[in-house]
């Protein structure tokens, strides 16, 4: 990128879908602010799309390259391209980022320009420029949240009206709070690969998708979030990075917080993400998931720091392992035979399996009986074995549905 | 600053209280990770205490001055004398901020050296880059919080125990959560100082101390909380900066929010603070908001700023008039005469003055006869006037109660 500041900046830009037309719009709206805050003045100097436009001319034509085609061919090819050639480059591209991360920060270091891409995650939260910048020293011990708008609604409103998670979802659709296709969302590999890149940078160690294990919503019925209300309780989608045993855990799966805890109350497309050290304690930050202006202004944000600044640094310098078998507290729904003797089957087979019943309710009568417990914290392996021991008793009606609980840690 | 990045980096401390030893021993600890991220290593070349430590001999040895003196003065020298001899400085002290921010920001444009402060505002949340570097560029309509980690834990500690306020702060100076002298804590002097740099970087537009109005939390009583409760309504001291009118309101103030509000369910000795842009439409943060080693966290993450980046633009350049009378909601307790027709006299005065009551409520009887109102938004000066209009109605037993209140907006 020249050094004359008194240029203008030219962006080539890829990708001309909701988020690239409203990236046209900021640029027009936004131009003097920029020029005010960096002494120059951007302007969009070339566009691919699939209808048109020559990527080699685009980046000729260009002193910064926005990436916002989305999926990881042909967007890897192009990105790559751009740094080397020595073109910083913004994107918001998660998956780009959650599976060819180290490729493409490498680039960027060998070609001494920089890599952005604060939209990636978590919408219109700057938790990339939080976690990178503010926190870049800081040894985080957990990164959490809802990182995921589409399934945040669903949830929230499954739980609100008491309607199934097909009408709800078709509501959803309705409202572009979900796509037409909405796999990714809903099974939890767009949380997942968010998660892959906040790992990255809080733990500063190499994370990608295929580290990361997920659970999505679909399982999940109109009965869990009945009950969940009745315990005060409500259910998120949760993707957790956090270190244990002297590695690191990164997982997405569906889970209860207590009422007071602090994501309890984030409704709706909104995210939400939490930073803990203790050196902080900790940082939440909340705000909308998506949207294409949002999307876009995040973009811009990048754009603007790359104008004023310098890169931060990617490099990875820790090589931690993925701990696979981390302890996790349960909520388990058992629909069973409503005769004396059940509870103490099923007490005896999680005693036997060291897991620790934290609290038990009886519900319903007949074919309806139902026991809705708690368990304390267990490593999840001997939970999945106190399951399958459970599962084989002949006093369950149906197969026992079991989510993860995160409990009110304090006060 | 030396070029030479294979350097250690002096940094000279000015102030060794809870703040100064805790970034001590922070930079002992984090040696090798600012190293790690930014090529040098940060020692301790010199420390000015009220023992000891010459203020010259520090600057000639140092790279860079963190300034935790506190105070205007004499900080405001050093700081001043820092910047001239081109070190960049980063301090904590929003008193320093709020009242000499122009001639500080003035000075570090001259020397070309970077001014960083992030310490000064809301403990650990990194609201100050936020607004500057994520949301530079973006017409930020308004920022608003809890920025006092003293009051709020009073306010929460009065809400859940019904205790009166004398009794809370003496809990709260027990718990270290407030000083033994609390005047600018309480008095709403330290939020006001607080929200006159947000709104200065918000809007990138001068505003001192002296333009912010500050009301504070010691008129506040058990009953007013004891009927928020019954309400639905939690009480917190608020710092709002927004456009109005073409120009900007800055103040400080005592305010119900609705149970709904992003910001109710922020407890004890936090911070949060709230961004609004059509750009983003909203983003929340919330953290501890003091604790010796979160402010040092934070000044820590300011000197690897500097360490890796090149100065944020500082100069005003917007001269936004501060609009004086804004509109506002209100809630009122009036103590009455427990005879046929107060209501309506009351009301008489409230429609004269154009004031439009929302709802009303009658509670007691005899000689604990009150009416408790909430009316819609209206000029606060019209306000006043309503209020003094009623004070001197004889069928008042007692001065009417006014305390703002933020209903909620949707759903």
């Amino acid at each position: 990128m020249s050094e004359d500041h008194s240029k203008a900046v030219r962006i080539g830009l890829l990708g001309r879908g909701t988020v690239g037309a409203a990236f046209e719009e900021l640029i027009d709206r936004r131009a003097a602010a920029v020029e005010a805050a960096t002494g120059r003045r951007p302007r969009i100097s070339g566009v691919l799309t699939r209808a048109g436009g020559d990527f080699e001319q685009i980046v000729d034509d260009s002193d910064l390259i926005v990436e916002l085609i989305g999926g990881t061919d042909p967007a890897r090819e192009y990105v790559l391209g751009a740094l080397r050639r020595g073109r910083p480059v913004v994107t918001a591209n998660k998956q780009l980022l959650a599976q060819h991360g180290e490729e493409l920060f490498e680039a960027a270091r060998e070609a001494g320009v920089q890599l952005r891409f604060e939209a990636a995650v978590a919408g219109v939260i700057p938790i990339v420029r939080v976690i990178q910048e503010s926190f870049g020293v800081t040894e985080i011990d957990k990164v959490f949240g809802i990182v995921n708008g589409t399934t945040n609604f669903i949830l929230s409103e499954m739980a609100a009206s008491g309607a199934p998670y097909e009408e709800v979802l078709a509501r959803a659709q309705d409202l572009g709070y979900a796509e037409a296709d909405p796999g990714d969302d809903i099974n939890g590999a767009d949380a997942a690969a968010k998660m892959a890149i906040l790992a990255r940078l809080a733990f500063h160690t190499p994370v990608t998708l295929s580290d990361v294990p997920h659970e999505g919503i679909e399982q999940i019925s109109s009965d869990d979030l009945a009950y969940a209300k009745e315990l005060g309780l409500s259910l998120k989608l949760l993707g957790v990075a956090e270190r244990r045993q002297g590695g690191i855990s990164v997982r997405v799966f569906p889970c209860f917080l207590y009422g007071g805890h602090p994501l309890a109350p984030v409704e709706g497309p909104f995210n939400a993400v939490m930073v803990e050290a203790p050196e902080i304690t900790e940082v939440t930050m909340s705000g909308p998931g998506a949207g294409g202006m949002e999307t876009a202004s995040a973009v811009l944000g990048d754009v603007v720091s790359i104008l004023g600044g310098e890169a931060p640094v990617h490099e990875a310098r820790e090589r931690l392992p993925l701990v696979g078998d981390v302890a996790s507290s349960f909520y388990l729904h058992l629909a069973v035979a409503d005769r004396p003797g059940v509870l103490a089957q099923i007490a005896q087979v999680l005693g036997d399996k060291g897991v620790s019943v934290k609290s038990v309710v009886q519900q319903g009568a007949g074919d309806d009986a139902r026991l809705v417990m708690v368990v304390h914290e267990c490593l999840e392996s001997r939970f999945a074995e106190a399951l399958e021991a459970i599962d084989a008793l002949d006093v369950l009606r149906a197969p026992a549905r079991a989510i993860r609980v995160i409990e009110e840690e304090f006060v």
